[in-house]
């Protein structure tokens, strides 16, 4: 029977967790330490956390699996990098939903090298989710494993910067909107991951051409651009 | 006074260590064991390596400081994507150049979660200084840093993408040419770093149009992407 003021044991235990990271550091605090604090057994951490580091970023398991349940729910007709773009905003939102706590752990990744190392590898299992998406929906594509891998890590890139500016900030501004403009910036290098040189082809005829160019050059590349027996009409 | 065919005390002691991790496992080697059978003093292990992770990775320090210095050594005309491509190239031909010990290496690290974590922390040395590189050169450009970070990441991904298919094919195939293929695929995506949208205005003129588009709406919008007063000739 518990109030229903009292947080669930899970968050007791994160909130102890932090109390004494930052009130002793994150090296001299141990399991025990917060278990004790949090007023729960020691095996009660084990169930809801792999390890000390894992009590630092508790929510990251969940959301890895909302993630990749998100993207394979993502119809076949769907441009996969957006979906992929849609999927790391709410990688994006697990920060911004909670900006102190978000605030404060920076902080502390920041001063442990060993947290540093586990928040990499976190990292690194959304970019090989978004990848895997990306390769399965790229498999027909040339070269499409190499794209998904380059495509999902910019991705990435893009969310680490919108991110990291947002915590150093201490939270403040619009992380959201920064990141719809950064990820917008990612999916004009890319499209929609297939090489538009090829399907340029099939329905739009693109042409470059200098300033300087003398007007005829112009116009017989566009010809040329246009296909055998396509000409500029004649002005009217 | 070694013999010349007497490797340095820092080959020994990587050599022992493989001979030991491939015999007994990672995790059942011990730092100990290591100077045993290289027989030398454990102080002289750690005046080589930071830990037993790092004689894993022997080479990536100095290879990090010669990608550094190559960087910087640029000229400031330069396209500083196709200089952070070279400079990619380098830290793939530290595995290539010695391949019997790059796939031993990538099948201990896939085989021990710490030793993955490890790498990922290299990896992440490697794309920051090519995302600083990148910023520096990128700093007056609009979104300068995010670029920076974005095409950092993307090549970093198409140089590891090359790299573990070559891994996993036991160190067979030509990586370099694999990696220009892949690192290509990443310039064209971004050109020099620069908004090629930004240039356009400048010297260029790129009309796009859907093939079943009027020939009427063409000849316009190629005249108001000319600008004002210009106007396609008639036909001579």
């Amino acid at each position: 029977m518990s109030s229903p003021s009292k947080p669930p044991m899970r968050d007791a235990l994160v909130e102890a967790a932090f109390r004494l990271f930052l009130e002793r550091g994150y090296e001299q605090t141990t399991v025990e330490d917060i278990v004790t604090l949090a007023g729960v057994g020691r095996r009660s951490f084990f169930r809801y956390f792999p390890s000390k580091e894992g009590v630092v970023f508790p929510d990251h398991e969940r959301r890895l699996a909302e993630v990749t349940g998100f993207l394979a729910a993502g119809g076949e007709g769907e441009d996969p990098v957006a979906r992929v773009c849609e999927a790391v905003r709410l990688v994006l939102r697990l920060y911004t939903d909670n900006p102190v706590f978000s605030v404060q752990r920076y902080r502390l990744t920041k001063e442990v090298p060993g947290l540093r190392a586990y928040e990499l590898s976190v990292v690194w299992r959304y970019e090989r989710t978004f990848a895997g998406h990306l390769r399965e929906r790229l498999a027909d594509r040339p070269d499409g494993a190499l794209r998904a891998d380059v495509i999902a890590a910019a991705v990435v890139a893009a969310h680490n910067n919108v991110l990291r500016s947002w915590l150093r900030s201490g939270g403040e501004g619009d992380a959201g909107a920064a990141a719809d403009r950064a990820l917008a910036y990612v999916r004009e290098a890319f499209g929609d991951g297939a090489d538009r040189g090829d399907e340029r082809d099939e329905d739009v005829v693109v042409v470059v051409s200098r300033r300087g160019a003398p007007m005829w050059r112009v116009v017989r590349e566009i010809e040329s651009a246009l296909g055998p027996g396509e000409r500029l009409p004649d002005r009217p």
